[in-house]
């Protein structure tokens, strides 16, 4: 696996092409086949009891797997999410980021799989587990 | 199966505890082991090309299978996702709001599942289908 | 959606590329979409305390899926199984078949997806939930 | 995390509790939080090409996460799988046996949550990945 685009490049790519999200979003490290992929949790991620939204924690999940395929195929925006698996097992701590490490396990030429862990910062214990599959295009 | 609230009392907990979320969701069906829940796809719901993001897809699937649990148990905060799997199927259609039906195939002691299918309004085939595990408060 | 194959038709093509499992599975209904398999439930199949093993569910909805995709796009065994999220919801009844009713939700040109719930015979309330994508030969 | 069993132990309990898979599963590491389990791949895992079966990989991965778990919780055979969520990703290597690698991502009261790579011996590329739930007995 070698990398095509770096972390600069990335940014530039969601600041381009994901205006909604551009700012929950920050490439923490890169290298082959692995990527770390911080999110502010602001207000609108949080429920009662200061526990972030699933939906968020999707996103997080979702937004790390893409930048990775990205990271190793180029930025083709095509590539969409066809299935994703998640186990929610503890609290986020309040009012800390989130931290989401992928890593790449497969790069077909037609499916990519990525696994994923989501932490607090300064926490023990993974917040949830997350695995995607992309449809990559032609 | 019986239902212990309907979908007034849905709405009104709903407006109540989930303040963030109370304008975007809207109980269409309810009935012993099966619900549908609408959902306006507003501009924060987009992604380029005008698709509606999978974080939006996840949270409507999420919020249909809570009220479901809710409807059946009665309003008990506590009820936490554990798992959810989510299959992405098809493109929705621009501008239709998505419509949500949802079935309860187990409730449990602890756990209770929920099954659902994503349609976009006025286009046949799902566009999504998720399946969700929550932990129930003693 | 349109039949390629009817159930004599697979039950010829199991007997011929699955000797292994080919006294296993029965074929109880088909129509456009959906599928009905049984799984006779054998001593190698069970459990301490006469429970059906999770791997023989896993067989059982992976060939109904299988069976289900076959019956719409013709016989070709190079279709592969690329994803399977499996709940299990009850024990299943002592001594009795296991009856797999699986739902093809798309069939696209490279991917298809299906839904199954299983039941024991003669019992309410479902065994097993599982979904299923499969990569399909070009 | 302690572990309460030990290899040996461990062995012991699946030759009393588990005859009809005895002898196709060996626990090769063992460490708190991780386990290696071995499967060597015999003709009945096999179809058409070579291929072992899914229902095998599943079985493997279920038999890795059970272990896992009985490691750190002592000999409670009512432990059962709630979820399974699997990912095919590499046709494995004919003729070598599958080495399973879990890890214990949460052991909570009523839940324990673990992830698996399999891998064939001797190749790059994981052959599959999954992730199970088990619910633990009181």
């Amino acid at each position: 696996m070698t990398l095509e685009m770096d972390i600069a490049a990335l940014h530039r790519f969601v600041a381009q092409q994901f205006v909604q999200v551009k700012d929950d979003f920050v490439v923490e490290a890169l290298a082959p086949g692995a990527i770390t992929v911080a999110m502010d949790v602001g207000a609108r991620h949080l429920r009662p009891g200061g526990t972030v939204s699933g939906p968020a924690m999707f996103a997080l999940a979702d937004v790390t797997a893409y930048l990775l395929i990205l990271a190793h195929i180029g930025p083709k925006a095509l590539a969409v999410t066809t299935n994703c698996s998640l186990d929610f097992m503890r609290k986020p701590a309040a009012g800390q980021p989130l931290l989401c490490e992928g890593r790449l396990l497969k790069l077909g030429k037609s499916l990519a799989v990525v696994d994923a862990l989501i932490h607090s910062a300064g926490q023990d214990g993974a917040v949830a587990r997350a695995s995607l599959t992309y449809s990559l295009p032609k």
